[in-house]
């Protein structure tokens, strides 16, 4: 494969949403939510909050709005109302701080020297930024649903990477670890690349081994510097 | 100043064109062309080529292929329109292969431990990514004309800054070697640094030593560091 660039999911491809999510419940909340179940039912509400953006009911919404709205839906559902507003601005950055898999920034780093490198996620860009500040991910530069007002899988926001990259589509490498998110990307010309997080749902979802439509189906980041030839 | 986030004009404030466009004229052109004289020509014909965009004259039209066109009524202007279609395309690179002043990597580098460092440059993305990873600049992303499909002066570039980065404009510093530049972002409410670039122009534009109008005027990107309060 000729790649020149590769854009990549972030939640749960990149970082691990739902051990971050929960750290900063316990932080935030205590004991008044079972943490980890708290991170899987705010994420539950993620794809209905986008879903309402795709469909045209809502105008464009950057996904920290989004988080605050499902956020406050929750906290109704868990009879946790009273919680004031400076801990749900907090829980809503929550996101900005999750930690990468620990094969994501070595990975990320060997594959950087011979590839452009960009998110390619629903996450609005100063979290995206605020992520890789703090956690150390070295992106090139941040592409992703906000660039475009429109939410994955919108062909939007993968004709927008190679656009933008000016680079034909099949040299462009979508990295996730969702098979639809690849088969979406795939629809658009991008070769796809999926990565197996058997521990992004805490068990609650088994995801497959591979992906027998990717063009490569890989265990981290560091297999995929390994199969695209990086240097270690 | 309680700033967030920095946004930098590039050609001229970041890197120096002249010399970086002369020395790929140089390379390709040999003899044909006096190298320096051939960057400025290339260079007058960069506002004109970006106003037929601003008026609607033409459609959403990448830099890249504004220097393209400028390129080729500049070599039949110089009675050199034999040059070959692969050294034109070569050329046309030569903007993305401009090396930075000396201040610059090592106060970007000061500057990105506080603050949130992007480019807003009317340079496409391709362009400003292909420029950072040659350079080594530090961009945390990568903002400017293409994300929003106008060139600066437009007011859509310089609201996009605050817009993608989720800060009050007053926390956005605009940086630039530029006077009207920095008085286009002011009109936005964001904030301003000038900084003092004599040899951009090789002596035919004699710039001001500071932009009173300014929240800042500085002689490199070391000095802003410093006045940002930036460790060493």
């Amino acid at each position: 494969m000729d790649v020149g660039a590769l854009v990549f999911d972030v939640f749960g491809t990149v970082v691990d949403w739902r051990g971050g999510v929960a750290r900063e419940a316990r932080r935030l909340l205590g004991d008044r939510v079972d943490a980890p179940a708290f991170a899987d039912a705010w994420r539950d509400r993620y794809a209905p909050s986008m879903d309402r953006v795709r469909s045209g009911e809502l105008p464009w919404t950057p996904l920290d709005e989004l988080h605050r709205a499902s956020l406050d839906e929750l906290l109704i559902e868990l009879g946790q109302d009273d919680v004031d507003e400076p801990t749900r601005a907090e829980l809503v950055l929550a996101w900005h701080r999750l930690d990468p898999w620990p094969d994501a920034v070595p990975g990320l780093t060997r594959l950087r020297r011979r590839h452009v490198l960009a998110p390619l996620s629903n996450g609005n860009v100063a979290l995206i930024v605020d992520m890789a500040k703090r956690a150390g991910l070295p992106w090139d530069v941040v592409l992703g649903a906000e660039l475009v007002q429109h939410y994955k899988p919108d062909a939007e926001v993968y004709d927008a990477a190679p656009r933008l990259l000016a680079l034909p589509p099949e040299r462009v490498l979508m990295v996730a670890a969702h098979v639809s998110d690849l088969a979406a990307a795939r629809g658009r010309g991008l070769r796809t690349a999926y990565v197996h997080r058997p521990g992004e749902f805490g068990g609650r979802v088994d995801p497959p081994a591979a992906d027998p439509d990717a063009d490569l189906s890989v265990s981290s980041l560091g297999e995929l510097a390994d199969r695209l030839g990086a240097q270690a």
